[in-house]
């Protein structure tokens, strides 16, 4: 899984049907720079099975995992929300919410 | 899953046949430039399952779950075109037909 | 899949057997450089499943999708060759066989 | 599979069920810096197997043979140490607990 | 599937239990750099499933066709060497074992 910071979301009418009822949201991924974690990566919609709020720190899932959450079993998805994070102890010093 | 501006079309007559009757499009991933979403990553040939055009943004998936949509099963694709995109929300703000 | 310049072949005399009988070919990606597509990633070895030639531009399946083509069933096979490209339109322009 | 150091943890209450029991840790993958394998890469989250702890050295899976560990069975998981690695030879140089 | 160089291997005593009696393999992929095929990205822990050798020039396979060979089914395996390379010709020159 990667960190990644929810940005904002997706609207989209014409879809395949299995996406009905999920919530797109757009997150970008934290990526390494020196020392610290920015959220800087390339931007992912990732369907959302957590309850993740627009600048929340979450971590998503990819590939075929993607597929083994509650709302997304049997669907055209490569990415989901699984977990909105508390916090993160690098190497001993803990950054809440990041 | 990824945006993605739809470019352009390919052509191959000689192929596998799963793919006979499938529309081949030529997507152009949006990649982050500093703060914007610009359509500047590297192509990729999706097969079309919502009836999109050239010029729209819409959104894509890969690998395995590409096999998922009414028109890709247990065909050899590994990416699909799930969605037309008709807005993105960034921090508030709306980005109409990106 | 991914657009790609067939630029030679690979010859594996000790190999997992699933491979016997498949013929291998060293392809060159196409990766977006400004406007233009041009052939300069890095290298894929795939198993061609259509006949391919030296020089053609082919698009090639990647992952568990890679093992659904007439003669990768079962195989561990994770690139395969599955259509030889006739043209690609850009935004209105025709490549012939780019 | 691939090298990372173990640099962190990861804690997240509201999370896909699967994950409840589930050790987080972060973990920065080695990457090829000229000769030498340095822990650059960018974080990802990945689902303890064996046992490892801060600054170990380990190796990790990824995709759906993430699942394939003792307690990773059918969770949205992408990422999972599977070994602490205790040393790696490059080129007849040992190099320990790296 | 990549070429790359076998550069070392891997020992890891406390590890999945599916590793047992397996050979870990470190190996380096060759990239292109201009016209030439380099031993430089970024090295891989791939399991050897052919009796490969430090510095011999193997294909690999990745995902979850890497769990196809003889040794490697049903381990959460996402790397295995699938072939030692004789040679490749590129545009009509023949590398011997590259």
């Amino acid at each position: 899984m990667f960190l990644a910071k929810v940005i904002g979301n997706v609207v989209a009418t014409q879809k395949s049907p299995e996406f009905n009822g999920m919530t797109l949201l757009l997150i970008q991924p934290y990526i390494n720079k020196d020392k610290v974690l920015v959220a800087s990566g390339s931007s992912v919609v990732a369907v959302d099975s957590v309850g993740a709020g627009i600048g929340e720190c979450v971590m998503f899932t990819q590939g075929s995992s993607a597929r083994l959450t509650h709302n997304t079993k049997g669907a055209p998805v490569d990415a989901v929300i699984v977990g909105i994070v508390d916090s993160v102890d690098v190497e001993g010093t803990t950054v809440a919410k990041p």
